[in-house]
């Protein structure tokens, strides 16, 4: 038996793609500041299309990019927001682009341009599950709520501020957002772990100026000698994290965990040749996606100190710096780590030289219940709209929306993302299926219908 | 009893003086082409000078700035090299000079200016005790060759060149340089021993590109990491170098030569404030001059890789470098170090990133039988000319030419400094101790009567 709301969508398809054309169009780059305009415009484009669809919409202005909210009552008490953004990243390299990023096409069933998957395309999956039910069934099964921020691209902090202080009246059973991948192209997944950041650089201070390797090698220690043994004393080769008691809190994989991850099949040997690396390379006794999902990182982002030009520069360096970044996972507590951490480099370094550290800011690790019944919902909602049953994932990044939602709202967290990570997001050519972008419709409709 | 030649030396002193003022006055800045022709033009005084001595002189032309060659013969058959370099270090920073760098002046019985110690003061020593022998002896008590270059500052290889090309005709008995240093303004000192040296970097290679370190981070090798790792296995915290067989050719010190070392009395804490530093360091069982001078060294000179912004970037670098320079000691091969290096830096590599050296070069170590009858007569030559016995000491660092005097004439090399490291030799404010300049102009003219 057709379903009604499916049948909808599939019927309204070929319009559904003009009008995520028409939104596409808009070069909302909330980076650029001489595009201000054109991001408003995007957003003033989603309130209206919003209202012409039945809903009550505003444009939330708080500071920075304009937030577009949008809601409207369903049959039932239920209420469910919808995350997404409507601001871009820059088209840059333009020269590599087939098409230009802001005149969307379609090449062999393929929408190209800049926002397709990241996160137009995947927002606006939702915008049509809600005209579909609304136009097929006249009522929302429950109550709907769009919180579309313009600031994703551009580490703005206008939604995170709404979010707290408007957190009673945005109290909800369950955010969703689509704003990540599925496993493959045919298997739909659920995220349902984020590792958290910290972010910090240390620098070893010697002499006051750089001095001369011949006239004072071997009387004073070198800064930059001293960073590496330092770096060296943090990660072992084996790929340990040497630093005392880090891994106290670490939640081990359950059993029917590192089952899951093994059942994803994940391919080495294409990762090696995708990074065109010799061999990977993490933490001894763990499979890939085991170190990638659910182990903590130590990683140099940057080093530097001394001379870097052409040739030799017989010099001790006066100072050596490395830039770190620690990923996290449950149940790390980011600003223990840290104090962790920073013990270990005062311990090991040595009273030769001076140390100093600078934080750059942290965000905890997500691991969500997958038993919960929005996670089943979640589930059911992707077999039906993709006809395969849907995989759970983790993603090694961050994304700082979701831990101001599960602070401030306190609620589940669905991230279904109809992309793939072969959609170049934020590069050239930047595209969508547009077969995910029909079938994502269906399962958002499905999951407001069963959630 | 007064010595005749010492007192020619008293009287013509100011005069002495004037004519080194005139030789400073030239801008011989050999690494700005714009003062090629004041370059030229100090080579052309110098000569004339000589011929006014009465010394047969010439300009050597065979490409960069010409070698002043002057010389007379002897009442014997000896027959001496002076080695110094006419030309100078550029004079900036130029707002830090209290008195114009090429307008020679006096304070308090030093003489300021560029060149003043660096090497114009101390090669006209030899210079003036040539002239005072030849006005009070009528002639030399050995034939005296000067080669006086004009590319030291700037690394060129006229010199070299000329030596290794000349080097039959070139035949001596003893090589002369001042261009070093005294222990103190007291202590005259001979410079026995150069440290070598070995210069390269090394690269270790990730992915084609930085790549994200959520999404990778624990699946590949971080090549910063990597690099510190590889660093760490070269030097331990103590100070040991740990390439295999690094050590093996290093000749220990033998107790006198330490005894003497000790007798000299080095003041670490002095050290320690200068560069201001919470603490001296070095390989462990060795005090400061034996670290200095007699131990060889593996030193980052430079390191760098990934982001070098402000804050953070979570990035794993595509790769990093570290550019290094080992000092080396007798009888430390520098070819067969620089093998026993590069073996290290494969072995401890790992397979999971690719590791590329670049070489840059390197020179012997040079140490010198102090028992020869050559030193014995620099060290009473010292003891004359400035009351006060002469010590030995080496130098950190290393002097090329010195090794094409031994490799190409294989003579005694006599290091006999008049100058100070406190006399700022490339910086503003160059000056040189007019006493330094008398005595040593004696101590110049001992030598030659008694070498």
């Amino acid at each position: 038996m057709t379903d009604l709301v499916d049948a909808y969508i599939d019927a309204n398809q070929q319009r559904f793609i003009e009008e995520l054309k028409q939104f596409m169009r808009f070069p909302s780059v909330s980076a650029q500041q001489a595009r201000d305009k054109d991001t408003r415009a995007c957003a003033a484009w989603l309130m209206s299309h919003f209202r012409k669809l039945g809903l009550e919409a505003q444009l939330i202005d708080i500071g920075g990019q304009p937030i577009v909210r949008a809601g409207t009552k369903g049959t039932t008490s239920r209420r469910v927001l919808i995350y997404g953004h409507y601001d871009v990243q820059p088209e840059d390299p333009l020269g590599e682009w087939k098409t230009p990023p802001f005149e969307p096409t379609i090449r062999d069933g393929i929408l190209y341009g800049r926002g397709a998957t990241d996160d137009k395309g995947q927002l606006f999956a939702h915008v049509k599950a809600v005209e579909s039910l609304l136009q097929t069934e006249g009522k929302l099964p429950c109550e709907v709520l769009f919180l579309l921020e313009g600031e994703e691209e551009s580490g703005g902090d206008a939604l995170p501020r709404y979010v707290t202080q408007a957190r009673e009246e945005l109290t909800c059973d369950a955010v969703i957002i689509s704003d990540s991948t599925m496993y493959d192209a045919d298997t739909p997944a659920i995220t349902n772990g984020l590792r958290g950041i910290l972010a910090f650089e240390f620098t070893v201070k010697g002499p006051d100026s750089d001095v001369h390797s011949g006239a004072y090698g071997g009387a004073v220690a070198n800064p930059a000698m001293v960073l590496a043994q330092i770096l060296a004393a943090c990660v072992a080769p084996d790929g340990r994290i040497l630093i005392p008691h880090f891994y106290d809190a670490v939640a081990p994989l359950e059993d029917w965990e590192r089952e899951d991850f093994r059942r994803l099949a994940f391919n080495d040997e294409a990762l090696t040749r995708e990074l065109n690396v010799p061999r990977l390379h993490g933490e001894a006794g763990y499979e890939t996606l085991e170190r990638l999902w659910s182990r903590p990182t130590f990683e140099v982002n940057g080093i530097f100190g001394g001379y870097q030009g052409q040739r030799s520069k017989t010099i001790i360096p006066a100072s050596a710096t490395a830039k770190i970044s620690a990923r996290l996972v449950p149940h790390q507590d980011p600003a223990k780590t840290r104090d962790l951490i920073f013990k270990h480099l005062h311990a090991v370094c040595p009273d030769t030289v001076r140390l100093e550290i600078s934080e750059f800011g942290m965000s905890p690790p997500v691991l969500f219940d997958v038993s919960t019944p929005v996670i089943r919902a979640a589930e059911e909602a992707l077999r039906k709209g993709f006809g395969h049953e849907a995989v759970f994932i983790r993603c090694g990044g961050s994304i700082p929306v979701v831990s101001t939602f599960v602070e401030q709202l306190g609620c589940p967290v669905v991230l279904m993302g109809f992309g793939l990570d072969s959609d170049h997001p934020h590069g050239p050519n930047e595209h969508f299926s547009l077969d995910s972008f029909c079938r994502g419709t269906k399962a958002a409709g499905h999951l407001l219908r069963t959630i």
